[in-house]
């Protein structure tokens, strides 16, 4: 762990930042003058020394105003990267042991130091261990304070600024978001539920983050091994992938060889939750019959996992026998993995749901690492056809109770939902998920709008995503591609990734998230400025960004260009209105009071004066 | 043009269905058994046997029930591709003249024939030339049976099969769309500006359709030449790949050399309606001054395009000087390119926009082509900030009056609309454009409902397009990938098509479109029962649906794997569904009454019997 600690320290870009959490940004930080735009790691520190926020800091070229843009960030020390990289720490990083334990010194004071030799910790005594807990008794941990800090992303030093200020009002169906997030606030989502944070005392590695409708929307990615293709090494790149380009959490669903070294490899260098379905490896270890399955195999299976420092584990405990038949009549039955294995294992021994039976126990045991419960949707429907039918409701019925009982135990949840589900439906999903589940985290899949684009799904669920993130849900879990036909790859990862950023964003303006549009403003007014690598920088994927320009436009020059390739150099649009403004403030004119003007004088004088061809 | 029509004659895949409109498929078109999907163009007659509706019938594979599917088809006889082409067929008419004149007879026999040596229509006479002109009259063109047959896809033959039938209610927003589509609705819709048939009279190789919020939502793609890139033939090629990919219009946007030869092959090979914006061509030739522009010179433009059949034309005549400095506080100022060339000549002549002052020459010039107007939105929003601000909506209100001058002379009209606007601003846009503008149908592009991907502007924008278009918007102008950035090339105008394609009919889908849904249903139908092929054959993009495939899984004897992927083949929740069902279907069980059934000596049986290891 030292020798990762010191190569993330090299990451030279960082800059540390000893800030206040609504203290102003030195002048060190933000003086000197760039003449290129440049994204740096920063660091905000909160009421104490080791509480130390992650941030990612774009300082803009002359001409803009303001100078430099925070933004959140999901990258941990591997970023920032591409353009902005230093590409030799990240390769020596790539092979270390694991991330720096950021967590650490919070989980030994918590919980008392590890003992020698000791691996693993684990909440037997009286001392409380989830967040949920500690939160229902008053206590803010550092864990909160961090979240605070994180979602705020130093919205304080935008609001001096205009024209950044220019948002519009938005439109959050019910959630009240609040203008400013306080370490209390997170306390007090946690523990009303209505917000999680998954963080398992044995994931010292991660940076926490929150999951809420009050939050900022976010979104998780799936990664894995499968029986027919990937590795450890593979995985572990896509897992850098996906922090770089956004992911807020990551899911293992590995179901090959391996399942547990991947895990492991996973965890290690995981800044950002880790979920997994330990369904998939209790069916391996029975050899992939899933009525041999039971609740000892299984709880061993998820004590195992809980113990590496899964932070996040669905459970398709919703899978009721009486469930079952109302799939008969569906038009693509159960498509949900864990939600098919479940009602085998339910048919073959006439049983209730062994998940389901045991949920207690399994609340115990979550309760003891801070796992945090995502309520599988085993019923979730597969296509259209079957959106919001008796199945999937009656389903999420039954996740409401499970809610219920989870924190009853003091342990957090989210719930699960669709899937395929036609724009006109997604609302009805929206509104019983938090009535029935009494405002827990909504995690969703898409859901996709249609079923006839297979090989373009991430953009079917993306726009799915866009609405039901609007309307409440969480998080949102990450389609790619390849969806419904193959095994993603980098550039699937990639395409995924940004496609549900983009439907996060979207939920985010749309909601009216307090300082959501600051990013979008400063794009627009580096595009209108023709401050190309600004544009670049504060886009969602930089490098893609880049590479497209200079695919028309490749010399350097033209990054400065007052043109685009769209237009060509003879006319454009902006370059226009810039000319028009230029010129009545050459007249003295304030182009604001050009209303009020005779304009005459001023057409004659434009004509003669200003030649744009 | 005799060449091309034998060519066309010999993309053999095609099938002379001779059916009326309310006809059942003749037996021979569906009964024999395929093992494999097929694509083939059919053709349903109208009430004259000038009237053959092309479209596309997908055959698939034994099992499907239906065995067959008619989609809405936009390709001409470029159509179909990719794995289902004649390739021959395809290059050998690529080398052609142009397209065979399907609507020659019908303009003869309206127009009377063309003079010896003639080669422009021109409705100067007495005689009715408009679509809408004649609409009012009451009567009913064989373009308006054309688009009636087209619309209805043969939806007659699915209502017979089940469980195709399975369509989910939609939430029109007032659109009141018919069951079934009647050459008599098409007339009155079209009397009543709500619906345009954009169709020259000097563009025969047109296949008509209609764009028009009760009717199945459209998709436009861009695109043209500019002073920095591309060729005649690189355009011809994007115009063939456009229309196979489902554009429904095209829009021939050049601005470097060659404008008129480009249009003109573009017009004589495309067999959808083709869109310019004839100011691009009017700044051309007067060397990209905007101040000398003037009437004369843009009315010279406007003729000789209509005489080469441009189908539409967006006109910026609702640019007014008074609208201008409204747009002097906005972030991005004034974006659209139309938009900044009147607001640069009012400004430089103090004069009002010569397009709004001889808006009546123009719709006199327009009436006797049936050209119809697409009233450009020059104002629009270039930037979230700048959204539903004044200047745009002034802008939107002067167009309703257009709108209204443009039906006093029975010239055919559409409106369009913004631009970037965030998602819970999109409805305000839809609501005041009917409102304002009388229900002429709504043209949009996208909007991008964020600023801050630049490099996936097709998705940004395809989320406010499938929102806007649900809401009302009759037709969707695509974005591709290099929006903001640079010039689409072929990959691009893929992306972006595809994107729209899916904004498109997942507003079908959610305005519910009669039998919208059967497609999905289908689909799905063919991804629950492993029939690969068929699963490719029904998506939007057969071709990547497969090569996705492919990917993971080469060999031809995966395409009729019980697995994907995903699962690998150890375990598959359909393939597990699939067995449940089986094994009550061999007790003589109904799935559908397992409810009331015990299921315990069920249960032993099926422990026993099945291992889906």
């Amino acid at each position: 762990m030292r020798r990762a600690e010191k190569r993330t320290m090299k990451t030279a870009k960082d800059i540390w930042c000893c800030l206040n959490i609504i203290g102003t940004m030195p002048s060190g930080c933000q003086g000197d003058l760039v003449t290129h735009s440049r994204m740096e790691r920063i660091f905000v520190t909160g009421s104490r020394p080791d509480v130390r926020v992650p941030m990612l800091q774009v300082s803009l070229s002359a001409g803009a105003e303001p100078r430099s843009m925070t933004l959140y960030d999901t990258a941990g020390p591997w970023g920032p990267w591409g353009p902005y990289a230093d590409p030799e720490a990240s390769r020596t990083m790539q092979s270390s042991d694991g991330l720096p334990a950021i967590r650490q010194g919070w989980l030994d004071e918590r919980l008392g130091a590890l003992g020698a030799g000791a691996r693993v910790r684990c909440g037997a005594g009286t001392r409380p261990v989830t967040q949920m807990q500690l939160a229902r008794l008053g206590i803010i941990t550092p864990e909160m304070e961090f979240v605070a800090i994180r979602e705020n992303a130093r919205r304080d030093l935008l609001d001096q600024a205009d024209p950044i200020l220019r948002h519009h009002p938005g439109q959050d169906h019910g959630a009240r978001l609040p203008q400013w997030i306080t370490p209390e606030f997170v306390r007090d989502e946690v523990a009303a539920g209505r917000a999680i944070i998954p963080a398992n005392i044995n994931h010292p590695e991660l940076e926490p983050m929150a999951i809420g409708r009050r939050f900022r929307v976010k979104v998780n990615a799936n990664l894995g091994t499968s029986a027919v293709d990937s590795t450890i090494a593979n995985e572990l790149d896509k897992l850098i992938l996906a922090v770089r380009m956004g992911a807020d959490t990551v899911m293992d669903l590995s179901t090959g060889r391996d399942i547990s070294a991947t895990r492991q490899a996973i965890l290690r260098h995981a800044p950002v939750p880790i979920g997994t379905v330990p369904i998939y490896e209790a069916l391996e270890r029975c050899g992939g019959r899933p009525e041999q399955l039971s609740w000892p195999l299984f709880r061993d299976v998820v004590v195992e996992q809980a113990e590496q420092g899964v932070d996040y584990m669905t459970i398709h405990a919703g899978v009721l026998l009486r469930h079952i038949p109302l799939t008969a009549s569906r038009l693509t039955g159960i498509v949900s993995r864990g939600g098919a294995i479940m009602a085998h294992w339910c048919l073959s021994h006439h049983k209730e749901n062994f998940l389901h039976e045991h949920f207690d126990e399994l609340c115990a045991i979550f309760r003891m690492y801070d796992v945090s419960f995502s309520l599988g949707d085993g019923l979730r429907p597969g296509c259209l056809a079957d959106a919001n039918d008796e199945a999937q409701f009656a389903e999420l019925r039954t996740l409401g109770e499970l809610t219920r009982r989870a924190w009853a135990h003091d342990v957090q949840c989210m719930v699960e939902g669709p899937g395929h589900v036609p724009m006109q439906l997604i609302a009805e999903n929206m509104t019983k998920e938090l009535d029935w589940c009494l405002e827990a985290p909504f995690y969703t899949l898409g859901p996709l709008v249609t079923d006839i684009a297979p090989g373009y799904d991430h953009i079917t669920s993306a726009i799915g995503a866009a609405l039901i993130g609007w309307q409440g849900a969480a998080m949102l879990c990450y389609v790619t591609p390849k969806e419904h036909l193959g095994l993603p790859d980098a550039e699937d990862v990639r395409q995924g990734l940004v496609a549900y950023r983009i439907a996060a964003h979207a939920a985010d303006l749309a909601k009216g998230h307090p300082g959501a549009q600051a990013r979008d403003n400063a794009l627009s007014q580096a595009r209108f400025a023709f401050r190309w690598h600004d544009q670049f920088a504060l886009s969602l994927d930089p490098e893609r960004a880049q590479s497209y320009h200079d695919a028309t436009l490749p010399k350097e020059a033209h990054k400065s260009a007052h043109f685009c390739s769209m237009c060509g150099p003879k006319f454009c649009s902006m370059e226009l209105t810039q000319e028009l403004r230029a010129y009545a403030r050459d007249k003295g004119v304030d182009t604001e009071g050009a209303r009020e003007l005779g304009l005459a004088e001023r057409a004659a004088a434009f004509r003669h004066g200003a030649d744009i061809s």
